[in-house]
């Protein structure tokens, strides 16, 4: 069912390509539909938006509400388990604690010329965050993305989810609650993204969209960039485990059967310099799949995108690592932390036995929001960070002026920017 | 030739739309050209990218050469003019002491729980820096790229930049010779974005991609975002200045026409209460204009995007500022500090007499590569945290695994993700 790949074998490296390989493409004619959706909110806006929620989501706002406000999040978070609704909130808190520590300071640095320089550090104004809906809503990533743009200072923030169906899930709803969101629009996919970036009678537009989203709403992002800012893409999720022979096979073949159970494009792969171990490993990833609800998005996702890598010894599982630059890595090693500093591509580095990617998801407290598909190569889980944005300071001095003005005024005119140059001169008067 | 705008007319933040709008749309067939450009450097590397250079540069990479080596760097920098050199190596010096501030630690925090978590900061392995090459090419913008990259720990940073008609810019070179660029490739447009986002035989692959460029340069870093990390899109320029009566008019109508001497699109706003010192640099913009050589770009750039805007009071400034969001935004005020916290969206703030926006150009220390078209709303200037990245340290406990456990297999449960929840179930056992 999966492949097992060794290094010493040539051409390795092409076959761990193909695994990796996931349609990058957007299927033909999505761009062009996501344009004309963009186009008619632009245009014909709150209109356009509740036609698009009667065609693609069969409710009908008129009749059935569109926005879901604080009455109705209350009493849907009363309604959910009271269980449940304990966990919410312990993630929550956890989410809250982990990300603080993100939360950066204005700075400046001064001499004793007079020159000021530094960074203010400014939340950004207003957010749209969305979250997939419906029966795969996921209440964890409510809170992964709104809890820091709250921590960030964030003013406005505007949560959308599409109710397809008219369906609302109330453990969203109470997700909603904890976070202290007191609003819902019903709306989701490439229209909820253009709603949010121009704003219509009833969304107000905001700043920056973030949160994952089907391929059309991952489209709208990227095409309304410029106007709205957007947060990394979210493509297809991965895990690489990297284990010696102290792992627990059972452990390892079920955080692997956790990424896979996704969806078909989701990539598992272990790396691991133990033979016997693979074996085992493979052996009970098919026993545990099959008491699996989603054993058949698991078994075509492993596969496709399922490898078992052998290794020469541990530092060249570390180079395989690097190389596939995992959403997910888990370090089921003896001695993990004598591998972190060897880390160079990575969304989130889990270490040691009792850290499944499944805590991080939803308990550890870290953003479950990570690069995937090898964007760990350039980029960050999201965070406090991208809810903030730096503006350089910048108080010149007459006594800078004077030794550094002629010298300035010289590079400008060397770049033909003679009222540069000028602008530079008029202080030296 | 500039428009005056009155806060206490109705309408008139149409009338500043109307200022402020400047082409974001690319024009036909461009995406398409980037498109089959990216396709050709894909499938057939350096014959095609030595193609592009003879019909594109108009000269001959097999008998010119399409590297710039450090010979032909020292060369270079050699024969520059020793006080334009000075002056360069001045200003590489203070934008490496800024940015020095900007250099990010990784952190670990722990519990008595046994719980650590972290972010870990590692420098993005490998970078390109594009630099608008030929008659306008600017060596300070080299600077901007690469000195930061690396301050950063960027482990290999390749310099592309064109060479039209063959021409190699001096000092161009003389400044990578200055920022320690041992190479550049003579490429340029879609084709070099490409060739670095690939790797070709002879260029190597790169992780991600910045520096400013035309439209096609622009498109194709867009299409390619996902195989390489990107920078922000750099559009066209603008200045917004605050100024009260005690202003120097001369140093306003100065400042305003550098920035309007970049292009047509390039925007230039005056924002003041005082309507005698904006009739009186008005009068001064027409009469700089007339002696510079870029009169006609400036003109242009004025006409449409030009304007004076005269409000209310300092405070109402400061809004309209914060509205327009500029790149450049200069507080020509008697106390620009008591303002500095009112600041929502700029790229850099430009305090008082002696911080004219030219110095930040060049001389400041701070990054010249800033947020355009608004995007300062939700973007940054350009930096050390562009050329790193995080990845999130996870290490659980078993104790805490004991308590967290079960309520994070709720979650999952509630997410219908089953073997999220055996995964962590597996450590409970």
């Amino acid at each position: 069912m999966i492949k097992t790949i060794s290094t010493n074998k040539p051409g390795w490296k092409d076959t761990l390509k193909g695994v990796l390989a996931r349609g990058r493409n957007t299927p033909k004619g999505v761009e062009k539909t996501v344009g004309s959706i963009i186009e008619e909110i632009r245009t014909r806006g709150d209109t356009a938006l509740f036609e698009y929620a009667r065609k693609l989501d069969r409710f009908d706002p008129f009749e059935e509400g569109f926005i879901i406000d604080s009455g109705e999040i209350d009493r849907a978070a009363q309604g959910v388990d009271p269980d449940l609704y304990a966990a919410l909130k312990i993630a929550a808190e956890r989410i809250d604690a982990f990300h603080r520590h993100q939360v950066e300071e204005s700075w400046i640095s001064m001499d004793e010329k007079g020159v000021i320089l530094g960074q203010k550090i400014t939340p950004i104004e207003s957010v749209g965050v969305y979250v997939p809906g419906g029966k795969n809503a996921f209440p964890s990533t409510l809170l992964m993305n709104v809890i820091p743009a709250k921590i960030a200072g964030v003013e406005r923030i505007e949560v959308a989810s599409p109710t397809p169906d008219g369906q609302v899930n109330p453990v969203l709803l109470a997700a909603a609650k904890i976070a202290g969101v007191k609003k819902i629009y019903r709306m989701g996919g490439a229209q909820a993204i253009a709603a949010l970036a121009f704003g219509t009678d009833i969304v107000p537009a905001v700043d920056k969209v973030v949160g994952p989203g089907n391929i059309y709403v991952a489209n709208a992002k990227k095409a309304l960039l410029g106007t709205i800012g957007i947060d990394s893409f979210a493509g297809p999720s991965e895990i690489l485990v990297i284990a010696d022979d102290r792992a627990d096979p059972r452990m390892v073949a079920m955080d692997m059967l956790s990424q896979a159970e996704h969806d078909e494009d989701a990539c598992a792969i272990l790396v691991t310099p133990h033979k016997e171990l693979a074996t085992r490993v493979l052996d009970l990833l098919s026993e545990f799949m099959e008491g699996l609800p989603r054993r058949q998005i698991i078994r075509s996702s492993l596969e496709r995108h399922g490898a078992c890598i052998i290794t020469r010894d541990l530092s060249e599982a570390i180079e395989v690592s690097n190389m596939v630059a995992p959403e997910h890595l888990e370090l089921m090693v003896q001695d993990p932390y004598a591998y972190l500093g060897c880390i160079r591509n990575a969304g989130a580095i889990f270490l040691g036995t009792w850290a499944p990617e499944a805590i991080g998801d939803y308990m550890a407290g870290p953003n479950h929001t990570l690069p995937t598909a090898s964007t760990s190569r350039f980029s960050s889980p999201l965070g406090v960070y991208d809810f903030v944005k730096r503006s350089s300071i910048i108080s010149f001095s007459g006594e800078l002026m004077e030794a550094l003005g002629e010298p300035a005024a010289r590079i400008a005119r060397a770049e033909n920017l003679e009222a540069h140059a000028r602008s530079v001169e008029e202080r030296l008067k």
